[in-house]
């Protein structure tokens, strides 16, 4: 049998489907269009699926299963997207709706961090693994938890696993979840860029040479990428930023095998694409800090492997 | 049928009778002597446990099992105390020294924190909820999450659910476990009793009076209760720590929300016998905070209700 998974963003609604091993086949994407009515972006999630059923010259009774990966706080129980900020869907039964266009009983939605996590933990870099904790560094800090091949969400609703709005500094930076000092706040790729900027702004204002000067305008922007590279050519400022970065994302991920002592701890999103430069460093902390250090059996912090495909894959398996 | 549960403390060993409802029927206790071997220790531990079946008229073959709550770190899966600090036990094959003397197929053993939230949740504050996480506020922070029933301490080993071991304030006090900033650092009883102390000798340096110097005089020391005390008498300098302190706590148990979303979260120790002082102000901060603050599915904060008796019936129940 084969199974679908969608990946809902707020830019792309990517559909994939995969084989009984877990092995993503074939993929198709679109625009979401964001702006539009939930029911005009549900349609399409349903068409892109039947478009790519058909030209794998299967049909829909080859499915054993549709899942669907939303941003947002997810109702995973009752099929339904309860907020999200980006497709602007709220309370949205977009379970009952899909079926409207392809009705089958085993349709899922959960939210994309979760999706991926579980992904990774079936497929990517965790498979095998009992426990697998997940942290995307992008916009935000997407937590996915997978507890013996399921996804943890909480028991008294479905909302939990929100990693990333753990505050690691009390009373520290504004975090848009209306808390100050969350994990988010200082790990996502939105948190180093700013970190990024703020430090740009000093040596510019004292004058002082920079590559963070050099790389911003070479790329024409500063992004997550701009303190890493200019810190591999030795600057002593993006280094600044770069130890700082590492420091917080060592924090946060400490904390999360303090309490879940997972095999792996998979490093997903954006960010994560520093590979060795991201890794060594923050392992070296890690290592050091967790209330584990001198145990035999330590979870493993690892990158995440399946990229972009993760949420497809695990949202195919829910 | 019965069961033994053996709460090991760093001054006492309490052993409990439950009865098939996990209601705790005798307990019986004797000083642990903790600087001796651990041998002695667990041959004490079988000979209470023994004479309390026996002055019940009871006789082992009444037991469906015992359990061992021990502080430290626990390898449940092999029953040994990987280490424990309170009572200088490394690698000890616990369940295997206790089988010595009493030969039972059922005896385990459990970290005490999670023990104290496995009781709490079948018999205490949370007695049919699926999800509990609990949080002791005595000399550390004690963490224990208990999921479906079931003690959640790891998939990688068994040392999780170290709750008060998850840094809220990066680069913050330092902690006894090696790293800096803490839950344990701020919110255990010996954190308020150190906010406290400064706080006395700050006002007593500038020559201001205070009701927390009259009420640590009266009490003889300062204690946990000191500063609770002295904010009910309208003292300014008791109300900053004490709100400060509640501050501190509710970052904490709002990371644990928006991470398990359980359906209770209890707080337990010497500070949750504040109740309502400690309780509604908290309350209050968590509540706004949460991630799910605008959900009609949320996670209820109480006081935890079974005392010192919770480790004993949560280890009667491994």
């Amino acid at each position: 049998m084969y199974s679908i998974g969608i990946d809902l963003g707020g830019t792309n609604i990517a559909v994939g489907l995969c084989d009984g091993n877990h092995k993503l086949i074939d993929k198709i994407s679109a625009p979401t269009g964001a702006g539009r009515s939930p029911s005009l972006i549900v349609k399409d999630m349903a068409a892109l699926s039947k478009k790519l059923v058909e030209r794998n010259r299967l049909s829909l009774s080859d499915l054993s299963s549709i899942g669907i990966a939303s941003p947002g706080t997810v109702d995973a129980e009752n099929g339904v997207i309860e907020y999200s900020n980006n497709i602007s869907m709220k309370n949205f039964p977009i379970v009952k709706e899909f079926k409207k266009h392809i009705d089958m009983d085993n349709i899922k939605v959960a939210n994309d961090a979760n999706a991926a996590a579980l992904g990774e933990a079936i497929a990517g870099c965790g498979k095998g693994a009992r426990g697998l904790v997940m942290i995307t560094l992008g916009t935000g800090v997407g937590g996915g938890v997978v507890i013996d091949g399921k996804i943890y969400t909480g028991t008294v609703n479905s909302a939990g696993a929100e990693l990333g709005h753990t505050v690691i500094v009390s009373r520290g930076r504004q975090c848009t979840c209306g808390r100050r000092g969350c994990f988010e706040a200082y790990s996502s790729a939105t948190a180093l860029i700013r970190m990024t900027e703020e430090k740009i702004e000093e040596v510019k204002l004292l004058g002082i040479e920079s590559s963070l000067i050099s790389e911003a305008e070479s790329e024409g922007r500063v992004s997550g990428r701009t303190a890493f590279n200019a810190a591999k050519l030795g600057d002593r400022y993006a280094r600044e930023i770069v130890d700082g970065y590492i420091y917080y994302l060592a924090d946060g991920i400490t904390n999360m095998i303090n309490i879940f002592q997972p095999e792996i701890v998979a490093i997903g999103g954006g960010v994560s694409g520093e590979g060795d430069n991201l890794l060594v460093p923050l392992r070296e902390l890690v290592d050091r800090a967790q209330y584990t250090r001198d145990s035999k059996k330590k979870a493993k912090l690892v990158i995440a492997t399946l990229g972009n495909d993760a949420g497809i894959i695990g949202a195919a398996a829910l």
